[in-house]
């Protein structure tokens, strides 16, 4: 299966002039969801579906749906789905979404001009606001199609400005009444970037991921009392800041431990804090921080997340202030179907390519879509693994085969 | 010697309307310098001290000063001086600073209603921008009077918008061309309110300083690599916010050891922590700390900073971060001389009042002028401690108290 690069390169190149941001270096956009950029990349997305031939469904969240049926297929089979996204986070890149989606199209083009034979449908999936950047919820179009959640609690979500996800899909005429049911589909592929170095470094074109990992958020909260530097003796303080400084050290050996005893893949990480008033003439009275834990087992996250508990109750019992833990967000990890990941090995073999196995550390669609039907991910290179940032980079070559790879995939998950 | 409380009530009332600000609960002012409300306080206090028959000078850098000689006194002796100032941190209150100036201005009048028999000139100051508000250099005027730093240098400051404080002074019509030089005072006394809890914890009206703590400020920076929190394993990291994290731990510890073992009364805080990019899935890649230590030893600040080094060489040996230290403000601790402090403490025992004797761990103008002249600093109780707040409060009872020893300090100094 050899794909058109150039076809490829063009529809990801157009796209990314939708909300384009002038760079120095690199190439970026800014696509929020029902934003005038949102429209027109949806508006193009469906003209070259159409241009294909596929018939296009939109859902009640604005997911886009082009559909093939080949010639001799079943029509009534359930079909075979690949995708990703078109949305972007704030300056980012033109190939973390693009590329899984176009490449989607690019497959289905180079299947109708072969000779496969093909079984069931096809499906060509633009998932809605993946990034969360506007409504703060990622995965936001897939939680709906998978029945995570409501398109009416999907609908009555609103962006900092108070707009409801409902008003911005209309906006943009992309409010649709199609019902796309995840669930229904036999099997699903998605390509995406890496956003990491493991291929760069192997100098490998494709990974096959197996797993995706979990991902608990938590927050904690440290509550001392806000006091001047100067005229409050040591022995008088509630300092909200030493205590949480403690906490990260604490934190980041159990996260070791967890990593030398139970699992080597498990991460822990402190990403914010934010104290207040911060200033450096005042004693800290407040601190929050957010953690985010992962892993491809759920238990390791449990016993990194329970860590963290019992080294807060330490100290809290230690020192003269109060805590609190809020266990926020928690997806437990996804696995592949080994169906689709065999699938995708096989066809990556056939395209001369042997793929490197591995897991994702980041959160896709697809593992909101493995809850419901069989599923596979594909990664492309990521030029020093940067992303959701203009000089994230994937070379056309490698794009093409990823490319080639997803289309023997679908064929063989259609045959 | 007693002062007109309701006098001196009035001229603080009426001062704090200059840059008033609406709150719900207490007072509140905001008084930067060169604004329309300096100049209206500016113009009010001038008026008063006409009102009282002194002779007012400016200086180049607004320092405004009245001047009362005695009749029988000898004009040409060194005078005495006591003052403070009236610029006001933003959503400040209506004590810190007014009350020392109009304390100052209240002692004159009642002198001059006395039959104290007084050799030398009385002078009434009120200093610019000690706040650092606007020019972020506090003591700013009394700096220049003091000859810490030229004219020249301090009307070059820019405010975040590149305006001079020349230009501020010029548009407020305090641009003077008198010389105030402190250096000429026999000596000075500042009364201003405590901004802790010791008075009104000891229940005590008065308090005498005899040392005002120095302040060193450092800044540290930690370098490491931003990185996505879920693709980086725990031992490829180089998370600058968990080598933060122990810096502190340690910094604590090492304030806790120099209490114990050096200086009761030293301390050191860190105030201010800002952690780059400050997301929850990113491995912090920079943090920036200000660390604040003071103490009425200078030896003991300095063995603080040198363990704040210490650790800062450990951590980037045990750690792939880079780290910087800069201990860029450095203000030794002040000694009062002994004779202004005894004849305070003999001027509150005169108005039965048992001052407490204390430091002060916050920075006022009269540490700039304590290396030119003999001073003391005496305080009024804070209700909770409270400054820089419109909650900022000192009863009127206890402000003629002090203001009564202040005048009573001040016969003694100028007889």
């Amino acid at each position: 299966m050899q794909v058109d690069q150039e076809r490829l390169r063009r529809d990801i190149e157009r796209n990314g002039q939708f909300g384009a941001i002038d760079v120095d270096e690199g190439h970026g956009r800014t696509v929020l969801t029902g934003s005038d950029a949102d429209r027109r990349a949806r508006e193009y997305f469906v003209s070259r579906l159409t241009d294909a031939g596929l018939s296009v469904s939109v859902d009640a969240v604005g997911n886009i749906v082009g559909r093939w049926t080949p010639e001799g297929a079943n029509p009534d089979a359930a079909p075979v789905a690949a995708g990703s996204h078109l949305d972007s986070v704030p300056e980012g890149g033109i190939f973390d979404g693009p590329l899984g989606v176009y490449a989607a199209l690019e497959a289905v083009r180079t299947l109708q001009a072969s000779d496969a034979d093909l079984r069931r449908p096809v499906e060509v999936v633009s998932f809605t606001e993946e990034e969360g950047a506007r409504f703060s919820f990622g995965l936001l179009g897939s939680s709906v199609a998978t029945g995570v959640r409501t398109a009416e609690e999907a609908l009555s979500l609103t962006d900092d400005e108070g707009r409801t996800l409902e008003k911005h899909l209309q906006n943009v005429g992309f409010a649709g009444d199609d019902e796309i049911r995840a669930g229904d589909w036999s099997a699903w592929a998605e390509l995406h970037v890496e956003q990491g170095t493991t291929l760069e470094s192997a100098g490998t074109q494709v990974g096959v991921v197996d797993a995706i990992t979990g991902i608990t958020n938590c927050r904690v909260e440290v509550d001392g009392e806000a006091d001047h530097a100067g005229a409050t003796p040591m022995y008088e303080r509630s300092d909200a800041f030493t205590t949480a400084s403690e906490f990260v050290v604490d934190f980041r050996r159990a996260a070791e431990d967890v990593v030398t005893s139970i699992s080597p893949t498990a991460v822990g990480t402190v990403g914010r804090c934010d104290v207040t008033p911060n200033a450096r003439n005042i004693v800290p009275g407040h601190v929050e921080l957010h953690m985010d834990i992962r892993d491809v087992e759920y238990e390791s996250m449990n016993v990194l997340a329970d860590r963290a508990r019992q080294s807060l109750s330490r100290l809290e019992r230690d020192a003269p202030v109060r805590t609190e833990f809020d266990r926020y967000r928690d997806q437990q990890p996804s696995r592949m179907a080994d169906r689709c990941v065999e699938a995708a090995v096989g066809a990556a073999e056939a395209c001369d390519i042997i793929p490197q196995k591995m897991h994702s550390a980041a959160m896709h669609d697809t593992a909101n879509v493995s809850s419901v039907t069989d599923t596979v991910l594909l990664f492309a290179p990521s030029r020093n693994g940067l992303s959701h940032n203009p000089l994230e980079w994937t070379d056309w070559d490698d794009c093409a085969a990823a490319t080639d790879v997803l289309a023997t995939t679908l064929a063989r998950l259609a045959s």
